[in-house]
């Protein structure tokens, strides 16, 4: 029951890390502070925290970044970080999604290993620029679909891996939320405005902001590709300019069936993403608002609740599992483990390796696979009831 | 805490009730008959109860059914019935799908009352022709989507009838069973055996058995018209003749929008039933197998959990509440509830009356519509991707 | 997938069944008429519904008892039924505690079998009495803990007696309810009016009403007798006149500990029964409100959550299980187990026989113990702190 | 939906820290290190990690702290850190229990501030001097009862302070675990090795490793004081040289009544602490293992499942809340709050000031209520029976 040292090396060996985006009024800034800190691999020392500069720099002070590293643009910041000896090996891309693309390109041809905030990009073309920017530079690139990090993702994956579902028949996803019920965005709430925002969300508003979490994770866990969808798009708050609620059916190659309900009007749901994997053999269960139970139910036996530390964790899981069971582990640290993956291959870069096989992370790639994921669904909607293939 | 007395109106005034099918192997006869008994409102008189006429007479033997009231076919059963005094009043009819219509055209050209087990019948036709025999006697006709009656489905009802929920923007049905996960129907399981034959069944397999009763319970508590479906029937297990899942996507009346997902291959599940209505104002959150709670969510405020019979219950629930909260009532209770309502038809009619507006149960029409949907989801998923329009 | 025949003897054969209290007004005794009409092997057909002649006879007239049979005293229904070639064969006993003794005896010395309401007495002389007078007579005496007959709780029992806990070490039972939390009785609420009365109840208001429930189904499940006690019981309404809330320290033969904690003012609660067994190699958990679940956790294993009816269920749960799993079973089905083993033990006494081993009840014993147990909290609790021995 | 930048106060304001204990092997000093980091307050940059003087040097090289400032013991390090300009401020103090006081008065006496892990020392003289050197010194001194961290436990207590559960009757605490269900101490587990060993961990094994929680726990929500306590203490695995299993009877100040019980045998339980409050106009429910919900059941209205930044959040949980409803925070952030709350009293306290009210932890006053109580416990054990009033 040790938090395993592994998650501790010295903080002289701390990755220099910089972040862009996430300044005053930001949301998921802090969120990727904290997770860069809970395994002390990382120490945020440039940033360029917000699009207007004053505000950037007042960001930067509150978190104590020095002065001279409190960058007024990102372009600032990537000339003057790149003329330092001690330039950032990271960089965090937290803004709205229409900045992630010109961010990212500007950071990888600087060399700079690049964290990224989901989705993507907002335009497919934009995505596959990017994945041949990486193969180009070489640089590690994550994009934080953070429910990879959570530990009994980790075992439900290794167990469908293993077979213990047989083979696979149903993948049903949700991600339900209620917090845009109302028009939130004609108020000054400044999440909910760039987010309904088709200029800085891109084509997508709930299947991008969460619709991608939830059918990533549903590619992550069970190993399948997608072949086919069909859409339904819905707008149902009066003059709210992208969709709040996205219903899909889904062909997987191979077989498979299921749906994908995503939802930010679903009164009553705070953060409701869950997912369920049916096979010949077995199914399994996870909800996200309690991360630490799998449910495992194999045909003709009594159902299994599997918690996170508990007997029949798998060795997938234990690696990231950092305290005993029953002391849950949340949010964070499932966010943390993604920080925690990028670190292992930001060192094994330092020194031109690889990281090894069980260093897991979403990749450039797979940022891809859910813009394309987008702009299928916003395409089937729009053709009011066609099955679009995946390519 | 007391049940009420009015379900204990004295047994000299029992409905006499006959039964055509719910022999020996059968399920769902031997659970009309404890519903029957439940209120105490019938008398199990006569019976018709297999197909195979030697089978009939055990089977009646078994339940105490007089030697000269157990009948070896259905026609004879109406036949001698209609010749006696004290000829039964009402029948059971809980044979395998392709009997209901001819049964029930005969009992009601007899003049007999009927409860019908569901799907009404296997053509959309026979389903047209009940409805205006129906109109035609008279008589009170009952289709048993036992769901119905629970009083959280009730109270459920009531809510949304009373604005409680503002506009209905989202309506999501399942229901999930795993019985079917293997091959069943090969081996001599009788229930299995007719559910999968296209000929007793009808063209449904999952979507006949068990989707329209996820459907009708769609319909039933939010009180919304199907506007139009699109489905995708799948059949999973190699060799089965019917679909063994079905998903759907709705778009309802009045704009609110839905999926429906019913399978007997979604392994973990039992009986699975579930209900989630989310408006513009509350979202409500139901499970059949702790049918006792409901979740009420509204907008803004503190999540509540309402029990049967606990604080917040509605009158319409109370109503057919029969023990105290806490006192778990279940899948009989409900179902007897169903046979409650028929007894208060049956007894207005003795009169020449209606029953008051508040005895509530699942009539023909109902049933036309539930034929209607699986008939609509057939050639919905036969053509690939059609939005197919509800008539 | 079939209801067992076996629970649906012919009506012929049904037992002649009277009554005495449950008319109007009260609870339970509705509940005993469901429970016992479920599996039709009862027909009601005497009683002395009240303790007021005129109500009895209205309460009788409501259930459709016969006039010549619908007494206005227990004592002139023994005398009327002894002298009846249709005499009935058993006697529902439904009043407040304080009539148990004495109607009992009556019924027992004209040789009528037997059903008591818990608890069985008010005094350990009275229930001593009548278990000498079971055993002279050899009627068949049930006492309804009803609790004892939900199918999870037989497979808890099996388990148990099976080793698959290993050495039982603690016995955890609660049973928390909250009606009781203002002063009702104040009110014209008969129930709560007789249950606070010492001079109806007894000694003990919720430790007999309810904490007898919890002991006799900690007992039942494991097998175990208790040694000691120690027990503080309070009144927190003020003005009531017996103990709402009790707590209790268990000492097992054997070496087992354990707790007891019942109230009636535990805000929340409905009808909180729940029950945790933890040996030296696994542990069990039921709670009542959602009775078709039991979870086993085997030391170092998976968790399990067993259903009735599921996978792992046991012969003991299945023989007393109707309907499928997930099709919800509920404290209605549960009470109805105990009338049929009751209906089980009264057809070989038709006979001269004893009923087999599988056929399981609360005897005159059991209701002994629970009242000696409810005299030795009173007792422990009076002196302020003392382990007192059971013998 | 953000991050409160108050957690975010510039890097060169952090505290300098050092800790004892907690290398290599150990569990709680890795929390402690995470709990630390998380909300960005302190610099771990000194520490005597372990009892043996190489190993603490090796465990300090791992962390990244400095060599010299990597101590081979407590003594050396409060001598040396003292003579230093850049001398640590704060101790976290994470030993085995026999060693907090010592090390706490040396730091003490050094004008270093203290966080020192539960149960505070040994003995109630002990724990007593440590009171006395507190208050002469003026130093701060946080007891690590982290489960006062949680948001839904603030919530809990303002609702109570509020008098939202009216006159409080009932406060019943439980502490379950199953990791000592077999002689685990007989193999080579360190964790398991001190916590059954009187002379590391005290008189008390399980009462006062975990008991002491769920006591602190109990005070920390209702305000109450305990008045006498009533203890069954148990060692059920043979060999075993402390208790592991503890049931304990509560009278409170002002009348309440209540049950403590806490095991490690508990098979199935993996960290089961929960709280339950039941008071003369409501109740409230808790559960660590799910710590984000939070239960309130006002008397007669329908059941409220509050969640933590949800709807009905108060000040006093959002005050500690970091990231939005349904994103679940768990043990670490919780541990993080103590650390946090610290942080504020440790930089009011530079200035020569207090913290504001807002500013809740554990104190040294907390930490000998926690060793009092074990006291009692034990005594009340040892004479089998007796309440024992605290003092």
């Amino acid at each position: 029951m040790t938090i395993k040292a592994s998650n501790e090396t010295g903080r002289h060996a701390r990755i220099r890390l910089g972040m862009v985006g996430g300044g005053q009024g930001a949301f998921i800034g802090a969120v990727h502070r904290i997770a860069a800190r809970i395994d002390d691999q990382f120490e945020l020392v440039a940033g360029a925290l917000a699009s207007d500069p004053a505000r950037a720099r007042t960001s930067a002070k509150e978190l104590g970044i020095a002065d001279d590293r409190a960058y007024g643009s990102f372009e600032e910041m990537v000339k003057a970080e790149s003329a330092r000896a001690d330039c950032i090996e990271a960089v965090s891309i937290v803004t709205p999604n229409h900045m992630h693309s010109p961010v990212a390109k500007a950071f990888l041809e600087a060399g700079i290993h690049v964290i990224c905030d989901k989705p993507l990009t907002t335009t497919v073309a934009e995505a596959e620029e990017l994945v041949a920017l990486v193969r180009k530079t070489g640089r590690v690139f994550v994009v934080t679909h953070n429910y990879t990090g959570y530990p009994m993702i980790r075992q439900a994956r290794a167990m469908i891996a293993n077979g213990e579902l047989g083979e696979i028949r149903l993948v049903q996803a949700e991600y339900l939320q209620d917090w845009l019920t109302e028009r939130l965005e004609a108020s000054d709430h400044k999440q909910a405005a760039w987010r309904t925002d088709p200029a800085r969300s891109g084509a997508g508003g709930c299947i991008g902001d969460i619709g991608t979490h939830a059918y990533n994770l549903a590619c992550f866990v069970t190993g399948l590709e997608l072949d086919e969808l069909l859409a339904q798009l819905s707008t149902f708050v009066e003059g709210r300019r992208l969709d709040d609620d996205v219903q899909i059916l889904l062909k997987w190659k191979g077989g498979a069936k299921g749906m994908l309900w995503a939802s930010q009007v679903a009164v009553g749901n705070e953060n409701g993403l869950t997912l369920r994997v049916h096979g010949s053999k077995g199914g399994l269960k996870w909800a996200q608002e309690n991360p630490n139970q799998l449910w495992f139910t194999p045909y003709g036996q009594a159902k299994q609740l599997l918690t996170r530390g508990g007997a029949g964790a798998s060795g997938e899981a234990s690696r990231v599992t950092r305290i005993p069971s029953g002391h849950p582990e949340g949010y964070l640290e499932g966010f943390a483990t993604i920080y925690a993956e990028a670190a292992r291959a930001i060192r094994a870069a330092r020194v031109g390796e690889m990281p090894g096989p069980e260093v897991v992370f979403p990749t450039v790639e797979d940022g891809l696979a859910g813009v394309k994921f987008i702009d299928a669904a916003v395409k089937s909607s729009a053709s009011k009831g066609a099955w679009v293939r995946m390519t």
